[in-house]
């Protein structure tokens, strides 16, 4: 057991995505029970027949939020619902999360309470048991790791993988408002930071802030669907931004796809904060993260079903181009899609060096 | 959803232990599957009647290791042991596990690389799969959460409540070793001080180096109860110092108890380092942390079966004196047994303030 720490390749050329695949290479599940590893929103472990999934997010002070502007309260929730986000994810449905938290003493007994009722009322809210955790110091900073456990009949899991060419793409909910929060949130940082300690009022804040500060996992969808009794052929959580989902699904599931600019689903406001800030609304869209929303697909032939649940919209389908993922605007021009979609892992490195 | 921030408490004032009791106060456990929440080494999951049993572990650079000595292969090691740790406390076996690492871009692909070698080497060693995890940047320092799923009938599993008066206490292994490899790497750390990149050569490195750095977990202690037909009465892993696990053992099963100092297995090294450090062996052996060794109770008519198998020391026995935890000496003296153990929170918040 030595290391060898002569050669120093830099992360940040890896990405996020890039990093991940390079340290699972090669991993061979061994228990009878690991059904499915690494390379999904989560991992299944079989249980004398029901499936149990798993998943960690990590967020860090810093990188995933600014407690310039997030109050804890909203911190704790938010922290829970990405990870329940994710058991949606897999058409699954969050039973019980175990909480890490490291912080530094900069944080009073207080802080640690507002983050613990966020992540309490998540839980509340969604029918969730806090059933563990570890609590430890920092040398610096705010680190919270949460880990869900969820159940799923093994018929209803749905991967990345599994969909064929002509599958109908689908996105619950409106995208691009989580990231146009962030902007607000990031001008008005100015403000704060002549005092360090102030927390903003959320009093009169509007749609756009909430869906960045106090997000949702769409948990309704999941029973929407099978309410209606379709099961998705392939499915993903928006967290990175629509067009890098799009991309693991159509790697996934080895497909191409085609989708519609004016089949985007943006709130007004969102569209309102994008032209304020010189952008245009499908581009917040496409590329602005957090929304937390599903992305699925479905067979052509339960078109009539979804098209009857509200909030979900049908943005494109699959097609056999492997590689090909286009975008057809507005004014019937085809662009290619590109993922600019935000990685923890380059973003801050790049702006770290 | 507002914080209050205006009192102020100071975290350090509760401890670890306080800490987590506060926070968790009053928690409900609302799923049918949530069979057993916060309060022991892992929460457990009625799934189907098999139990899944799930927790988690934070290790945080400045607090629980030092990179200055701690090659980084060793601590993705240690970071999975620790966890199979916690299952082997439940009389369970670890199957699973996710790992969540933050890292500044301080850190190479090398040393990411040379960290999920070890957790990967453990896993192997104890035949568990690794299924998912989360890489991400922080600001500083590194930081790993290890969350381990494991599988136990529900007739074995072992807590910390459960034992009964008279029920003798037993310990695995020997004690106190980590800590004096603690002490002899932190004297050796001045050395290293002047080339912070310098990682230390284990060649000839010895035995309570060893328990340090590349701690096992007893699984097969676990197995070993198993063949003897024994189920413990109440069981916990040695994380923090013998004193303060009986005491958790004490405080669950509502006993007092006695410990007999020339029963406590200390190995020869440790007493050696030890006394170079003027330090009473049984002392270290109370309250040095990290040896992951198991302490557990058997029934009294237990006695012949466990006193059978290799590498297991009975101790002491459990008495109905609530309250009253006592050791006594070689000199048949007797000593109240407090608990000095290692509290990432206390020590931490105390040296840092």
């Amino acid at each position: 057991m030595h290391d060898n720490n002569s050669d120093r390749t830099e992360i940040s050329g890896l990405g996020e995505f890039g990093l991940i695949d390079h340290l699972t290479q090669g991993i061979e599940l061994k228990n009878p029970s690991s059904r499915y590893g690494v390379g999904d929103d989560a991992a299944v472990i079989d249980q004398a027949g029901l499936q149990t999934l798993v998943s960690v997010d990590l967020l860090v002070e810093g990188v995933h939020f600014d407690l310039t502007y997030t109050p804890l309260k909203h911190l704790g929730y938010k922290a829970a619902i990405v990870n329940f986000s994710d058991m949606a994810a897999m058409n699954a449905r969050p039973t019980q999360i175990v909480v890490g938290i490291a912080l530094s003493n900069r944080f009073s007994l207080e802080a640690v309470e507002a983050i613990y009722a966020g992540i309490r009322l998540a839980c509340e809210t969604y029918k969730v048991d806090l059933v563990g955790g570890d609590t430890t110091s920092s040398r610096a900073g705010l680190f919270i790791s949460v880990t869900v456990i969820g159940e799923a009949k093994e018929s209803d899991i749905c991967y990345r993988k599994g969909a064929s060419e002509n599958d109908l793409l689908c996105v619950s909910g409106d995208l691009g408002a989580a990231y146009m929060g962030l902007l607000l949130l990031e001008r008005e940082k100015a403000v704060f930071k002549a005092n360090p300690d102030m927390q903003p009022d959320l009093d009169g804040f509007d749609y756009v802030l909430q869906r960045q500060l106090k997000p949702e996992a769409r948990i309704d969808i999941v029973d929407a669907l099978k309410n209606a009794g379709i099961k998705p052929t392939s499915m993903i959580d928006i967290s990175d931004g629509l067009a890098s989902e799009i991309k693991h699904l159509c790697k996934a599931s080895k497909l191409g796809c085609t989708i519609y600019e004016d089949k985007l689903p943006i709130d007004v406001m969102t569209a309102s904060v994008a032209e304020e800030f010189k952008m245009v609304p499908s581009v917040a869209a496409l590329n602005g993260g957090e929304d937390y929303e599903l992305l699925f697909t479905v067979k052509v032939t339960d078109y009539e079903k979804v098209n009857k649940i509200p909030g979900i919209s049908i943005i494109g389908h699959f097609t056999a181009n492997i590689g090909e993922e286009v975008m057809i605007t507005a004014d019937n021009q085809s662009f290619d899609i590109k993922a600019q979609g935000w990685d923890a892992i380059r973003n801050t490195f790049q702006k770290d060096s």
